[in-house]
């Protein structure tokens, strides 16, 4: 089977930062979730792909910030264009250009921007029309949290029933809340135990993880609840709550193992001695040592002010809630 | 009520390191744990404590390495001697001389041999005859880990039923196993969240604290076979894994808290290091920074190489099986 015409797209994909957690599949392959979990898109992460099908190419080319991918992060894509070329019914390779505005697996869902935008740029250029509920669907196979990142906003992923089911659903795309997340990239260092590895782990071996998947319901539940009402304490109280109950699982695992690193432990510690001070704020970590802190926009500069005691400022990035994605071509 | 002579006694209690860990109270009062535990008495860390009743003392008088102590932890010795004063039937004060060769609140149980010590020499000194299952009993009720610090070698606390069975066993009193208890002193500062209030939060709040419970039972049980078989490796992998799941009740509590430092990481991925490089050893730690490596003798040369890379000589300690407790008048 060939390809008429040369069909490009290129598309721009936030990251999103969950605020009740991830952490596990029921279905490896489909990557079914054992749980739902909810996220905030945000403004300052990102990835553009630019997708181009090509009769004249013999396998697919990957381009990540200028340089040829080859190995294991090719083959996922690959693998992932499969899928596409599979929903297309058209055998064709392509070329994919993609740039990072996301330190690249530090535990900011950079898989979950580049799946996102993966998902869009290639279902358009091989000429799939999916909607924005087919395309969460179709970023999901690819990561996980990118099911989340095709939406702006606080977004939900049900867990769903099957492949059909387990979708992204906007819960408030349009954010009228000042809050902030602010990112302390403490490490830019590629992790050592991968989000896939360490969440199969902690669901094989951890004592813990039946009850996690009742709180997670909980938490999902009252979260809801809170930020309908712009209730900041409450959301943030349940964001880091779910977040340390989610690193639990990792030290309970067998091999136990942590995400944490010596500045990770500084940023959590100044961030509860700030709340003591009345300045309010709420850290969530995710798969990597790098701490995000939730913040209102009336605590920001004093935040900011004593962030910088302790780290450089271009290591302290301020985000604001993001939109979803958006063909640039 | 009189006391007709000066009745004086001076004692030596080891502490003692869990390898299954005790982390909350069932009964608060009478500190009956919800978990029975198991744990290591070390020849390296224990309290002298001499206990004089004299008639002409107004209130008890606390010396603690040479200085006098006064506030909680004069109250919380004051609060045991009234015990001892009710099981004897007398009413009169005691001057208490106690000297530590443990770093007090810093996850070294000083607390443990403290309070062994202190029941043993005042027992005694106050004119009843107690065996060691009794003084086991008494010890419990300074606190929790003093249960155990009356035996040597390994011994269980069993649970119990209520107070006349809440007391320390010992399981293998002669060691006849080359192991070692390598302590790194990262922090000799004492603790922001004692082990009674830390125990306490996760027991109130963390959710997996009665998956916690379960898995004591199951990890007593396991490493009981696998001390009775020397077999190391079982019973350094059972250890560690306890630890950390106890260490996850902390992170999942409400408010969640860690004892870890970055000194505590840095050891934790020294010893998973050494492992993967055949040097085996298993980490333990409690309610404090200080990690507690469990060695054989022969990988002993190694680890204290590896260490020394970090760590100054003088903070590394290398503790063996120790005795059970000692009247030294």
């Amino acid at each position: 089977m060939t390809f008429e015409s040369q069909n490009n797209s290129k598309v721009r994909a936030h990251t999103n930062i969950a605020l009740v957690k991830y952490w596990g599949k029921e279905n490896e392959a489909l990557k079914i979730p054992t749980t739902s979990s909810l996220s905030l898109t945000l403004d300052k992460f990102y990835t553009d792909t630019e997708v181009t099908f090509k009769n004249e190419l013999a396998a697919d080319q990957i381009i990540f910030n200028g340089e040829a991918v080859k190995g294991n992060k090719a083959k996922r894509i690959t693998n992932f264009l499969n899928i596409v070329r599979e929903m297309a019914g058209k055998n064709i390779f392509a070329e994919v250009k993609t740039s990072n505005n996301v330190p690249t697996a530090a535990g900011l869902a950079s898989s979950a921007s580049g799946f996102a935008a993966l998902a869009g740029a290639a279902s358009k250029a091989i000429g799939l029309k999916l909607n924005k509920k087919e395309l969460s669907r179709l970023a999901r196979r690819g990561s996980g949290s990118a099911t989340r990142s095709i939406y702006g906003g606080f977004v939900e992923w049900q867990k769903g029933f099957g492949d059909q089911t387990s979708i992204g659903v906007p819960f408030i795309e349009k954010v009228d809340w000042n809050i902030h997340i602010v990112a302390i990239l403490v490490n830019k260092s590629e992790k050592e135990m991968t989000s896939t590895q360490g969440m199969k782990i902690s669901k094989d071996t951890s004592p813990y993880y039946v009850e996690w998947k009742k709180l997670c319901k909980r938490d999902l539940k009252n979260i809801k609840i809170a930020i309908k009402a712009h209730d900041f304490s409450r959301m943030g109280k349940i964001a880091e709550e779910n977040a340390m109950r989610m690193h639990a699982l990792t030290l309970s695992a067998d091999p136990d193992f942590t995400y944490f690193d010596a500045d990770s432990l500084k940023v959590m510690k100044l961030v509860h001695n700030l709340r003591q001070r009345g300045i309010e704020c709420y850290f969530t970590m995710d798969a990597g040592p790098n701490v995000k802190i939730l913040v209102e926009d009336h605590n920001l500069v004093s935040l900011k002010q004593e962030l910088k005691k302790d780290f450089d400022e271009d290591k302290i990035i301020v985000a604001s809630p993001g939109p979803g994605i958006k063909y640039l071509k």
